[in-house]
């Protein structure tokens, strides 16, 4: 039912066709340096070049007899090419092909995440740069903290994308791998050499050393990048829906004409995109646990891990995909209620300001218990309509201690957010 | 890639095609039962009935305008039913149909599986009664420990397939019902006699109290009955594994004529049934978790869970069906090599007898350590082709405690395998 | 780091002492039966009744050289009892001691579990039947959806707890088991009748089939059910730490004289209490997923389950334990603002019963999807100070269709509420 | 129950003291920039740094009042400062106390752990050194393959652990973070510049940007790396225990004088060590699942994340420190039975030279097809005793293809190994 959250490029990386069109790269491949090393001859690496074209249809006939997919795919291969067919494979283990492949495909899913990565990034440093100076209220535990701003809210976000962003670039570097080492990983029936020219060719990096496969912990280093990723959208959704809540009201995702919130209540209007993207990095979290399961493979390995990366290999990369899509719309859409914003910070009756009247009481001499007390005393008594900056300059024990003009500049808010511009443009520089 | 996975069955019942006509039952018994209680026009009813049908490439192209995938369903029923098209749909929210579709889906998906287990169980126990006296050897921490048979080890994975034959049949009874009580779960439009009536219809208990949809644990016991019978084929699967692998060779799993079992090496034969299985228990151990994020929906819930379900439903059956499947072609096809069972309790040069010999000794008025201390000295200090048997009647220490006779009942190992028969009688036979 | 959520009664249920108690109960029972059956003296079992202690500092001493716990555990009982010390642990291996000694800690953790449940059950009805009628907005996608109550909310969560309930004592079951069946499970060394015997003065099912151990299927059931509660909790406590929150403020959780909510901002208080639990049930969802992977144990066992039992198990308990006493904690001391949840329902200006007004213009003759566009357009546009009623009765396109009254009806909520007390009953006596 | 696995330094840094003694560091820190900037008297930061002492008992007393350990603790503080008192923790929030005293205690836990990687590694090469041409068979789906070294085996794990280790470099990095930018992260009541410099003081980078606290997918890539640490200790005690299992029997490890592997089978030698380890590699897995489910905190943070860490962060680097110090205990003690590996080769009767006798085949002009079929006809032909290479120079097809010392040079492993040793140079001098 992945079905759902497939997009066309990152589907059709995980076709069957792309699957096997890799494999016949890396073989290909593999015949040309062997020719240059004289171990096939010339003209085989040509005819496999030129000939080696193969046909899904027929791969699947043969494995029903062989069981085994990437003989089936040598076969019909071989078939295609004639004679010299049988240099193909010269000297290669199932898993040297598969493996490979494999790193071809994860490689460039890796990009196409990247890029993904970095459409989300532009929609947000331009809602970011609009919304900068957007005084809106934070919030701890749920409940109002102090004043910020919508942009700077936003940046936190930015900052930690970048730094999944170099976990992506990590796990990319980490996962571009050649391993043409053979059935146990010793080169027995090939040369190191020979995978280090294979990997010039294919833009791969040899492995350091194998089993039978390459290890791994580098699949799953990818896998867990991705449910990061998971997580930060999830965190930036779960903002949405909070801020979209009846009762904040602060944004609204994008409501299309025509679009129906419910099908009882004619009525709602509700982020469901952002809820959608919740869940899918439930299900990244998930795949990145198989994962990590799979990098206990016994001895030179079992091939318990196929079975498991045939479906979460392509659905954590599909699901994550979809899900910077998905909110990249989001961002893209996302309709800011302003004067809301306004609105809430109002709401706290000037309780956001406390932190500074507790270090302004301070200063002034009191001891920091009694100072607190005397804060926590005004704010928590407040009526409906009251406003705290009043109680605090009519309060018989505070106010011989403050003057009015120092409780205005701290309910001004402006040294709340003195910091506010240079802090998003460090984080928005800094990469 | 699940469809790697995907059997017709289990396939079907989770297509588009079966949740929108599962969906259509719903509506339609709605409107029966609405009808009955003069809610709606009889013939309203009767046109439902017999004129709802619907067409999935209408239902997407309106879905791609309202962006709400029941109201696109309703809309395209209505359109085929004509005027009475209006009452379909009547005093419902979109999850009273969608939740109750689904608990349709899923009791029939808990009956494929359950027929699954049953038809893994039948081969379970042939194999059983074929192998009662099979004699192998036990082992514990992978060590020869005490004699048993092939049949008991066997029993084993029976009395645990029970087990989760019972938690699977307590989890389908968890996700039989039906709810219909409105946006909020309060039936402010619809009774909760309605509700009661078309639960009759459709075979299907009345939730209890519902917020807008049906409490997300049912679903997960559900999700984490398919990992607990993923679970234990993944114990048998290795069981097979390890007795498979070269050194210990008792069974090898079924190899067809024309199948190659490596490109590389022309000798293989691997348990690969058994590892495919091995993977995909690990699979289903994520979507279980997945499925326990999904139970803290906000307030009256939110769509978070959709889009995990959406993959985690379909995908843990699919995967769970097709393993049970497997495993069971594993047990048709096994070949049970028993001189090599035999051979392979030979190897512990009588060791597996040393906890008899022990008690023998205690009996014989030793104290336990010193009892203890003098069976380890002797079993560790075996060369190759020596007996324990031997070393124990010629030991200077213990040869005028015991008396030969004793010792060679020992070693028989009759006293050891006394119990067997009566035990698997007794686990076959209890349910 | 436990310490903090460990509960005196659950802790010391785990502790060493309580261990090596249950352990020695076991060996007791089995001497008692066996002399019964004359395998051992009757003075021997009497001499291990009554003198078999343990010294804790001196079983870690031993244990120093054997490196096994259950020798060690042995020895010093032999100690202590003299001569006849020989007949401790006569015929048994370690597994059939340590795994029925650990039934017996897991069915009394799962007894104060359940006592747990029912003081948190006991507060919920109490908190449901002060609150059955108080009116507040029921919200879906956290936007305000239809009207519902409170005590209606909580009962939802009563239905829930009730199913875990069910699970619980299903797992409480499936784990209070006895297993004397020696080193493969063969009772080699031991009658199926005294395991049977030494059931019932334990109270204790004697195991269908084992390997060396109690399957582990067991456990995983008793920490899935844990984490499910633990679910469950999550489930309320993220509904009132919503309900909390600075704009809806609809409830507040107990906060003491004398309490500080933040270091720097005096006037908070904060949903401490149900943000811990909150956290609480991660770590029960990670308990369980470990349990799953203990299933699949080598052949008759290999002992990779004990060092994850050791932390999980009790960790599991105890922390599901405090979370229970915590929530609880919430329940008694839980403020409900009923003044702002009345006034949470004004804010929709009238939008929580478009449903209905949809439904009575469907009755009125149009079609669902006209209708459905009227009550879209006048409930999208709305402003500040508006009702919804007004807008309908008012506008030129449906007020030819419908009657005042028929609107105050809907705008009253009766209809919405009708059937929430019976509703409520029905759960409430509904076990 | 995670004593048991408590190593002396790493509790002690998870101790209260070392948490309340890396507060008090960071509130002397910032009291020394604060007067450096004039913000609070020379006097005072003197004062606080010379006189800040705390009682954990007192802290304790305060925290029953205040329902806060940060206050309790800046209470306590205060006490004992005196009237300069009341400048502690100015202008911080306590998360800005409590993130960055944890960064100090993961720094430090971190390159514990990095201390253990490296104990580890040195054993390792050593072990490797002592095997690199120590030859064994590989194996494949738990089959026999090709032939290899122990060494080799061992330096995939080599290899797995150096890539470990820069992850665990990386993270290291991600988690040395310093955060004062107070209660919502815009740096109200403090400037970026205190920040930086009390950076300088402990050695910690600061924070982009933050919430209330340091984002919490730096904690997770902490726990992830430990995890990852866990899967490879596990991989290699999953090599251990399969190579130590009765019939294979080619390592053992260490056994010590006195100690005893059972307490019912005096003969049993069990691989505890590495059972041990593979059951903590899922625990560690555990807990890196609940801090992906930390990161996405509500708003500014809640706090749902603080129950979890107080357990998964010190008992993940707990259970790491202790996993990696008991398998390198492990490679001290491992015994390696030279003999039974050459043996378990011979096993094979030439079956693990297959894969070059099919090279060759193709190589005189057979294609790949027809000489697999003939390979694998005589592997899976041979009876007990025969052998692969006399079949081949014997069998009618074969025999005028191949000449005998083609065959001989095959058979003798020769080829097979020759990349051995450059491979595990290659791979030791890597870093």
């Amino acid at each position: 039912m992945i079905e759902r959250y497939t997009r066309p490029e990152m589907g059709s990386l995980f076709s069957n066709f792309t699957k096997f069109e890799k494999m016949r790269l890396v073989e290909v491949a593999v015949a040309e340096v062997q020719a240059k090393h004289k171990i096939i001859p010339r003209k085989a690496a040509d005819d496999i070049r030129t000939k080696s074209k193969f046909q899904i249809d027929r791969i699947l006939e043969i494995e029903q007899t062989t069981k085994h997919d990437v003989i089936a795919f040598v076969t019909n291969m071989a078939e295609n090419v004639g004679d010299n067919g049988k240099y193909i494979h010269f000297g290669l283990t199932s898993s040297d092909v598969l493996d490979t492949a494999l790193s071809l495909q994860l490689k460039e899913a890796c990009d196409l995440i990247l890029s993904g990565v970095l459409s989300f990034e532009r929609e947000l440093i331009k809602l970011i740069k609009t919304h900068q100076k957007t005084l809106c209220v934070g919030r701890t535990h749920g409940m109002f903290a102090e004043p910020t701003t919508f942009g700077f809210k936003l940046t936190g976000f930015l900052a930690e994308l970048r730094r999944n962003k170099r976990r992506l670039l990590a796990a990319a570097k980490q996962i571009a791998i050649v391993k043409l080492s053979g059935a146990v990983g010793t080169y027995s029936a090939q040369s190191v050499e020979i995978e280090k020219q294979v990997g010039k060719k294919l833009d791969l990096f040899p492995e350091t050393l194998a089993t039978q496969v390459i290890p791994r912990d580098r699949h799953a280093e990818v896998l867990w990048v991705l449910s990061m990723l998971g997580a930060g959208l999830e965190r930036l959704a779960i903002e949405f829906r909070h801020l979209q809540r009846s009762e904040v009201a602060e944004v609204v995702e994008g409501f299309q004409p025509g679009q129906k919130g419910s099908s009882a209540m004619p009525h709602k209007k509700n982020p469901i995109s952002s809820e959608n993207v919740t869940g899918l990095a439930r299900l990244l979290r998930s795949y990145q646990q198989a994962s990590l399961e799979n990098i206990a493979l016994w001895h030179e390995r079992d091939i318990s891990h196929s079975s498991v990366e045939r479906v979460v290999l392509p659905d954590a990369f599909i699901v994550c995909d979809y899900a910077l899509a998905r909110m990249t719309e989001v961002l893209k859409g996302i309709y800011v209620n302003k004067d809301q914003m306004a609105e809430n910070i109002l709401r706290s009756q000037g309780q956001v300001f406390s932190s500074h009247v507790l270090l302004l009481l301070v200063e002034k001499g009191l001891d920091r218990d009694t100072a607190y007390h005397h804060v926590q005393r005004l704010s928590h008594g407040l009526k409906p309509g009251e406003q705290l900056e009043d109680k605090i300059v009519n309060d018989p024990d505070l106010k011989q201690l403050v003057n009015k003009r120092e409780i205005q500049t701290i309910f001004s808010g402006q040294k709340h957010l003195k910091s506010i511009q240079e802090v998003i443009q460090k984080a928005i520089s800094y990469e």
